[in-house]
């Protein structure tokens, strides 16, 4: 079954033109010990569960406006299901089902409800494999008598809980060939380059791409193994520094991994920490940096000699595991 | 002379669907006293010159990569000269002076260089009189070899002097009727509306908008005096809320009046100081605050039960002044 | 009975001069709805329970290492009960005493355990009516398995909750005359005067001393109604101007009516907000500031012109409320 | 030529419970480039030069009451000249000659106006050869029209300037033997023990001590190549967090060596960084942590197993020049 035999909608020239990927929406993510992987992200990270179903439960940050921004999967390893990037319109779908088509990239229909809130959507992958959807209607995350705040603002109250970053920022994967991920991100779904590292070979070592004025919402890193690719992290946007030092904070006090940080990328700006959650997948809070307006942005090269910087720019260096451990993409 | 002569395009359908404002670049504004407004840019505010001509000095913020986002000009009267508004390609200016000749709005070209580091640009006015520049090439801000710095993602060194906002963020006009203009920028020039807030007789008391992802580029809130399109005021963006505090500290301590902050609006979620530069316009210094990414958000409605919150969650009333007091538009 | 009896101590003239005064250790406050005080002081400001009787709850932050620093007792008016001093050695106690006799002043001892977690304490009023007790044993907080933290720096947790103070730090008590009470502080009980305002009259406005580093530990400030001592507020400390801003969100999503702030004493330079609890108490959180190390400190004088400054430096004005309302001494 | 003949004043048995050192004052070091160490302590850290003399220059912080904090001292070896610790009463003095001779340590007098702003002063060395200076008298310091503040709190205008630290903190030695020279400024100089770490062999690494209510005015560290005592660090105190972000920045864009750092003392709780000023005097900059105010506090054990979380609660692990890497003690 496909939408487009349900609506029978002619695509016109204008179609194609107008037809964009607005933003990335969510990750979706295994995880092995379900409730101890919902602890560390309800009462340390601080988000909130909108619904929980036999096998997933489906989080939002509290001033995330959809549904959700998070899902977990229970599975017997964990890893990457997919990441949603929301399009523009309706008709964008078609589009990119033509697209794919054209490409002879395979894909399916997702049907409205198979995600819970989340319209029909088209579902493939890149050339590395990372699993995408794209999609267009997707419900409002809804607060209910006890939470929901004054503040028209506010998708629900501010509670403070947890590390309680605002929204879902961004995620990270590793690939064998950035170079080659990158084009495809940005010549098939028009995710626009932002800055990329070269090493001493002149090796792409990582590429940050992003559709909005956000620094990046997809990073690419070379993975040093070169054994595909691999989830590097989900991130979510806190808003100060000190919200930071209260993220390590909380997660020293409960005995979670901080694995780097805090620190600040040089390349964007935003000061970090990364961390495991309890089923291994790594996740970042993050907070700062810059935004991209210029419409003709010219992609900041990181070179060799600045690379090291672009991932710290106080010096610290990224731990070994850093720059091999990913945790799986089915 | 025109552009339009100069290079004979012609335009096509696809030409005026693709051509849009990409987002607010910079504001002229009227100094009676340079020095000592300056002084305050660059002191206080620490903004950064680029170019000084006989009656305008140039400014930028350390993390702004166009050549200015602020530009002083020495006059009588201190206020507003125009905003700069960059679109998102060459033809749109074309397209722009199209629109402006079917809707029977006067225009004219400002060549290259009038404005340094600008290309061509079509001025013309709002139907509240809001003078408005659209314009497409924008040198990019050059450091010298004393303010060069090591990261490819800086501009120029960050120095940390002053308050130090990271870049140029939104401005500001009081305009007779809301409604009106809020339509006008948003139809004519494709600005999307966010937030507003009605009063108890359900009057239009101010509309936010934006073109990118930031909460709003352009606010216009009701003249209380009903006398005409005013400069509110035009905002810098700081790193955290301690950076507002910083702010707060030195413009306290160099005789800056304060007219109202630190406080946080609920509509944005951004935590703001109002101050008065030595020529008597008012400048805003914010920080955090929310971005939005729907591509189909609705405007949020603050009534008048809310409206006093979207000025201040924190619970605190502007003053009078604030409600009332702007410098003129030219 | 009192301890004297119990143990036939001598006093040199040794321990006159050694016995001191060494801290403010808690505030003893009724509240006239315990259940939703609780909720405020537990929730919303982030406070542990140490102890809860039938009509008293004992409560700590979560740095306190005292078993409490505030006790919440139910009642039928809101108000102060007593402030805790801690004197340098038991021996103050009896030291006290004799000063106490010898200047007349009533007293009487509270028997250890009267006072959950206190021992043997002498207790007297200041010449304007505020009750305090002096103790010397204080039994340490303890956590239990689910509070203790890894860290023995850390009588519990870390866990973020509410405003989340790091520390008791003051108290304020609105009197009459200022001078006459802050002189027989400092005369008596060696709490050392740090700074003070005058009004254009040239009278006491207000008065700051402590007896340790922090800028001050007890206030006293001009009854503007002169009908008598009233307790003006108790102030827990805040590690950060953003753990304010925290403070002031969860407060605004929860209804609290914030009276002034944020702002910035010009006196001790610390960041402000004040609000009231659910009974009507006056509570303020606060951060940053001076500390004063000089044995030889000259009270700084806020004189007329100066005055406003102290109060805030940022320029804002005190409510009305904030100079007339305190809640009953009994 | 000593005080005691100038006055021939009797001490009493009270003279001796009562004198006590108050607090330290300041830290007198060596640089081999004055130049680039001053521009270092005032351009990129903050500090205010008081007075310039041939070979020395005095800084202060903005908010530092005293004539001067720190003294840079010209010399071919940079290192520690001494630390000055204030006492509380002229008489002290005597009395501290008086146990010094009794203790058969040697100490000379050092006529008031040696060292500029600071009165008669008695030198010695701690058992592991930590050279100190006991004073009275300091001037304070004194603003000039430039830099006076209209807030009677600030002893300057708070410019902001650099990392802007608020006042001088501590100090930090590596000597051979810890509990030795713990004991030794306990027992004869009253600094109380507050916390220290023990490693796998239950040897002590390292003491903190203070006299005030800070958590440490002095560090003791285990030097690791036992080859006696070495200056480790001085310490400014800033404000917040983003202050110490803000000084990271600055210390990155102006090429200083970071040598650990943001972290988190598990100890103290406060956050810190570690650089090498030009010169290569190691210098920390932190901000936050407890205050201690029990005056029967007991110092706090680190074993072994919580030892790393002492130095980082974060879980970072000092790199290996920070626990061998000591400036010279002349």
């Amino acid at each position: 079954m496909s939408l487009t035999n349900k609506n029978n909608t002619e695509l016109t020239e204008l179609d194609f033109h107008l037809s964009e990927v607005a933003h990335i929406g969510h990750a979706a993510i295994y995880v092995t010990d379900m409730k101890r992987s919902l602890w560390f992200f309800t009462d340390v990270v601080g988000l909130y569960v909108t619904k929980e179903t036999e096998d997933r439960v489906y989080l939002r940050a509290w001033q995330d406006w959809d549904h959700h921004t998070l899902i977990l999967i229970q599975s017997d390893q964990s890893g990457l299901d997919h990441f949603g990037w929301r399009v523009n319109s309706e008709k964008a779908l078609l589009v990119y089902e033509d697209k794919l088509k054209k490409q002879n990239i395979d894909y399916e229909w997702i049907e409205a409800g198979t995600e819970a809130g989340q319209g029909d959507a088209i579902k493939f992958r890149s050339p590395s494999g990372i699993p995408i959807e794209l999609y267009w209607e997707m419900e409002k995350c809804v607060a209910d008598e006890t939470t929901i705040s004054k503040y028209p603002s506010h998708p629900m109250k501010y509670t403070g809980r947890g590390a309680a970053p605002r929204r879902f920022d961004h995620v990270n994967v590793m690939v064998n060939d950035v170079v080659k991920e990158q084009n495809w991100w940005t010549d098939f779904l028009g995710i626009n380059h932002r800055y990329y590292t070269q090493n001493k070979e002149d090796i792409r070592m990582g590429s940050w791409l992003s559709k909005t004025n956000i620094a990046h919402e997809l990073a690419l890193m070379r993975n040093s193994n070169q054994n595909g690719a691999h989830l590097h992290h989900v991130a979510y946007f806190l808003d100060t520094p000190d919200d930071l030092i209260r993220a390590l904070n909380l997660m020293a006090e409960n005995d979670i991994k901080i694995e780097w940080g805090p620190g600040k990328h040089g390349t964007s700006g935003a000061q970090f920490l990364y961390a495991f959650e309890p089923s291994g997948n790594r996740v970042e809070l993050w907070t700062g940096g810059m935004l991209i307006f210029a419409p003709d942005w010219q992609p900041i090269e990181w070179n060799a000699k600045k690379g090291q910087l672009g991932l710290d720019m106080w010096g610290s260096t990224p731990p070994e595991s850093y720059l091999t451990y990913g945790t799986k993409i089915k």
